[in-house]
């Protein structure tokens, strides 16, 4: 910038025409700048929202990237030290256990001693804060960094330790946005808005799921169906444009990284798309169904047992509180020991990681066809479903010794207090089921089950991604993961059997356990609102004034210095109602705790001594803001209502008034408690 | 039934014997009977929601079957017909036009004689529906039949008059919903409940979606994206369901016809599965995106301008008042008499249905590879594409003349007043888009845009899927459709280019234009809450008591006659408010405008004569029931607060409350002006 010197007109008009003799063109320029500051506004107009979006959802994929690739070296390592310790078996054996035992523990010690709120997988915290809750600390970027390192080291342990990355990942994404929420508001100094604070979060939330499995349509659907009983469109939105961003970020950079020619599924998969299935064959489809839904309830019970029984055995608590890392070491010995190849290992296909489990269950061929062949076959070629192929065991004995075993040993890895996902060790799980049923099939029905015309012989592979959705759906209390096997595939074909094999699981599991992330809340005791089922008509009788509490502390326009100090006493509420006077309780508005506080401290006690100088008179009414009610109940508004109410609008308290006056308030705790009386009446 | 004879002990006592030796091992039989009653306690269990939503599926998918074998047949007719009057000219054009136009005016002429509501496609009024106004008689059977038959004849007309099914579709679906809906309630003798109805209104959507296309997953989130603003994870677990028996019983039925061989895609597709696109194309598939974004806002302009001039214009607007039929019957002969195949019919493939069309764009094959072979290829094997081959014109020619006339042809045929869809045709016009600039594309680069390794050509179909979802979703504003384009010709490989197009499509439509179905609300004066935009952040600042409706007709506890007489005529409300009294102000409770007629009906006048044994004296507070208030808004709620519960929860009208004391109501109407005032201030 050049400041003509205050000296006189002239200099400033010698200045101006160097200027101009300068630069040529001032015409063209001027529309150029024209120009561009239109692109400027035109970019302004967008909206910043979706560049925040984008930027999360290629922050994400980025780092996911990254963490897929560090684990997968880490693993490569792991490997080849096995390999390198020759034959004696008792190396061999240390080799294999002390690994995941040195990674498992260092995840465990490493961000157990940065925050206690690493561990696990996040989603069920997650739920909670999406209905208003507010978790201190659970979205603070400190967790950021010892997360992604302890997520890091878990999964490193690969399928021994067979855990996964969704949930720890959905919890970073999360993170991420929140992190970059604030860094937004404190640059654009815009006052931080609850509303699109919550909308980030959900946004965040699809990325999560889109940028493990690189499936945007599916991330979202599922990542809603997991968080929230209620959603806006536009959410919805936000969630696809970031999770599409992310989802191509995380493929492009397979493509980069010269994995894959060009943009493809995950787990692509090549199923003959001609003849996926035939019509009979929904038949079997819907029994699998049936028996994913059953070994669901059946895992979602032993689980929540499991995880109460750590919690209250004298011995496991006590580690759990005080020595993380020596459970995590002495569980993981446990599970090594289980999975060591040359022992157990070789009837549950343990030399696989977590990819290739996948990628072998949903082989397009037959196993059952392909075994008599083995000999003929190289070793090398397409080989992975060999691991499951043992002479004495058949494939047959080998998937149902892995899962009878993984059945416990997945359990017993959940209460492992490192940061891990549970979501992929169900879908593999699953998966299994879904080949078992599938190879079964295939033995009985040699020819396909189409009696006339052209043979079709039955895939087994179809089966494979039936199970998996069906078994994770179940457990999840979802049905997009329908969509999710099929986009993280890239097969269509199979989506209508996949979708009824989902709901038949889904109807029976839903009936008779709460989901995996809610029975989790249900075990760590978070603040959880009960939903009400459509049977209990009942919930339209029960009115409010039946369930409220009645005594709620109060404050009148008039109370001075000792009636706040009483209150603030009386409760430890974040906000107080004021009411017009005693007499006349006319709910007039709320006011927060530190705004008491505030007022306790400018004024003086009416019995302290003269010399302060500080007012002694001085009421609510006068000295304090007010805040105005937004939304209040009536007595006889129902108990549905007031549940619809509570969900849809995120509520935490609100007050009760009959004709203006107020007559109590209803929280979430005595809306959980009306609703468990309505469904175990005394 | 044996009813023993009053004579006496003994006479029972021989029926009893008599009966036990009839019927064998009685403990069985119990333990059977047992069994039986633990089943049906078990089926009852699960809720009859379910069956009833099953029973819908089921139903929609036959009636779209039956339609679709009807349609299929009737088209046949025509092209039978046409084919057999040889060669003379003039025969041709008559039998061309005159087929149509007789379906059209019937469609017209028999739909409109039965009810007015039957035309159009019903989305936009369904939309409204959801927002909890009452559109009386929309949903009432009689609109079915008419509907019915004459969607069927508007079809069987073809792509002559290039229109759709959905729309209609969706409405139908709706409509038996609602009558079994009363029907059960009748039944069950449970009491009607608003919220059951909306669930089941929702998922009766997601059926009609998914029995037109087969497709289960976007049939829900589409009906979602363009039905509502907020919604509910237990609705859409409703509607998926719906809409997965819907969809099975629909392809099952294609199967049972001998159609196909087993179930799959409506418009399967034979794509390359191994490399669907290289990466570089991405470039290219946002350029589609950009282009389908831009045609799609002049389209929405150009139609709503149509709509609003139709009706305005003098001549037109007589014709669509009085005589229905004629309207149609001239612009159908004016696009039957364009799309004459000698004519210049030839320049657009206009032999083709709306079916051929599709599956003609969503080809594998490259047409401008194929040209150069016409004559050697045989005119017979697969040659839908030939029909956009012309001599002259190339595919280009064809191509471009196509998107060129049918731009105005259609939006002349969205105002044909017969029951009619109009996203099947804006699906087609987008694969058109998509699959001239894929061809262009493939000019370009014949050799694909890989520099190194193996040649992998461009596949235009590619791009033809992506223009259809590109397109119908910038349109509908909604993202679904990328999903939709997917299930229908299930494949998946493109989905990510594909998801990029729809979104930035949507990105260009969502800013200038409203959406297809949002645009006929406004021509058609609908009852209409705008959205609030993120970016209007002046939302927070505006009160409710700047816009409120301070003139709120009240009644007071203590009001006889006259003033209930003169309420009734000030206000035409369904519902008045009733305070304390004249004083003070303090709300109590509404009163319906039907109980106010039964309090003037059982009391007399003040100055009546005495003969009359009714009461005299008696106030409302005493004779009437007064329903208590739910949910009121203080003055110093937001505006966007405001939007953000109406939206929610589908309220129509809240009172503002200031200390207990009425001080005005807020409805939708204010709450536009409101928005409106924001959104271009004066």
């Amino acid at each position: 910038m050049e400041h003509p010197a205050p000296g006189g007109l002239q200099e400033e008009e010698r200045v101006l025409v160097s200027e101009q003799s300068w630069r040529p063109c001032p015409e063209a320029r001027r529309r150029l700048r024209g120009c561009l500051e239109w692109v400027k506004r035109q970019l302004f107009r967008v909206g910043e929202d979706w560049y925040f979006l984008f930027f999360l959802g290629v922050l994400m994929a980025n780092i996911s990237f990254v963490m897929d690739l560090v684990i997968s070296r880490l693993y490569e390592a792991h490997r080849w030290l096995y390999q390198e310790v020759g034959d004696i078996l008792v190396l061999k054996y240390l080799s294999w256990t002390m690994y995941p035992m040195a990674l498992a523990a260092f995840s465990t010690g490493f961000s157990q001693s940065i925050t206690p709120h690493s561990g696990g997988s996040g989603i069920p915290e997650l739920k909670i804060i999406l209905t208003g809750v507010v978790l201190e600390d659970y979205l603070a970027i400190q967790n950021f960094g010892a997360k992604v390192v302890g997520l890091t080291c878990t999964l490193a342990c690969g399928s021994t330790v067979f855990l996964g990355k969704l949930g720890p990942f959905v919890h970073l994404s999360t993170m991420a946005a929140a992190y970059l929420g604030k860094m937004r508001t404190s640059v654009t100094k815009e006052y931080e808005n609850k509303f699109k604070q919550n909308e980030m979060l959900v946004a965040a939330q699809a990325v999560g799921v889109a940028t493990v499995f690189g499936a945007p349509i599916s991330g979202v659907l599922f990542s809603i169906e997991v968080m929230s009983s209620h959603f806006a469109v536009r959410d919805y939105w936000r969630g696809f444009f970031a999770a599409t961003c992310g989802a191509f970020m995380f493929r492009l950079l397979a493509v980069f990284n010269s994995e894959q020619e060009t943009i493809a599924a995950v787990f692509k998969s090549d199923f003959e798309i001609d003849f996926p299935f035939d019509l009979l064959e929904t038949f079997f489809f819907m029994i699998l169904g049936a028996i994913c839904g059953l070994v669901g309830c059946a895992y979602l019970f032993c689980q929540r047992w499991m995880l109460a029984a750590v919690r209250e055995n004298r011995l496991t608590a006590k580690l759990l509180a005080t020595d993380k890392p020596i459970y995590t070491v002495l569980a993981v010995l446990l599970l090594a020991s289980i999975t060591f190849p040359p022992g157990l290992g070789q009837l549950m296909a343990s030399r696989l990681t977590m990819k290739e489990y996948l990628t072998s269950l949903f082989d397009n061929r037959t196993w059952g066809l392909l075994v008599p062949n083995t000999s003929q076959v190289a070793a090398g070629a397409g080989g992975l479903w060999q691991e499951w192929w043992h002479p004495s065991a058949t494939i047959f004995g080998t998937l149902a010794f892995f899962l009878v075993m993984k059945f416990w040993m997945l359990i017993l890895a959940t209460t492992l207090p490192l940061p891990a996902g549970y979501f992929m060790p169900i879908f593999i799980y699953g998966a299994a089921i879904g080949r078992l049923l599938g190879e079964a099939v295939a033995l009985l029905f040699p020819q396909g089950l189409h009696a006339e015309g052209a043979l079709h012989p039955i895939l087994p592979g179809g089966y494979a991604l039936a199970g998996a959705a069906a078994f994770s759906g179940s457990v999840t209390h979802s049905i997009s993961t329908a969509l999710l096997v099929c986009e993280a595939t890239g097969h269509l074909g199979h989506v209508l059997p996949v979708v009824l094999a989902v709901l038949v699981a889904n109807a029976i599991t839903q009936k008779h356990q709460p989901s995996f992330y809610d029975g989790t809340i249900i075990v760590k005791k978070l603040p959880y609102l009960p939903p009400i089922r459509s049977r209990h008509v009942g919930s339209y009788q029960v009115a409010v004034e039946e369930f409220m509490e009645r005594r709620v502390v109060a404050l009148a326009k008039g109370d001075g210095f000792e009636e706040v100090l009483m209150a603030l006493d009386a409760s430890a509420d974040a906000e107080y109602p004021v009411v017009e006077s005693k007499e006349s309780p006319v709910l007039v508005g709320t006011i927060s705790r530190a705004q008491l506080v505030t007022f306790l401290q400018s004024h003086k006690h009416p019995q302290a001594p003269m010399e302060e100088k500080l007012a002694t008179v001085g009421t609510l009414g006068d000295d304090c803001a007010i805040e105005p009610i937004m939304l209040q109940l009536s007595p006889w508004t129902s108990l549905h209502q007031a549940h619809h109410l509570f969900e849809m609008l995120k509520l935490q308290r609100i007050f009760v008034t009959r004709f203006g006056e107020l007559v109590g308030a209803v929280t979430r705790v005595e809306l959980r408690r009306a609703i468990e009386e309505l469904t175990n009446p005394k």
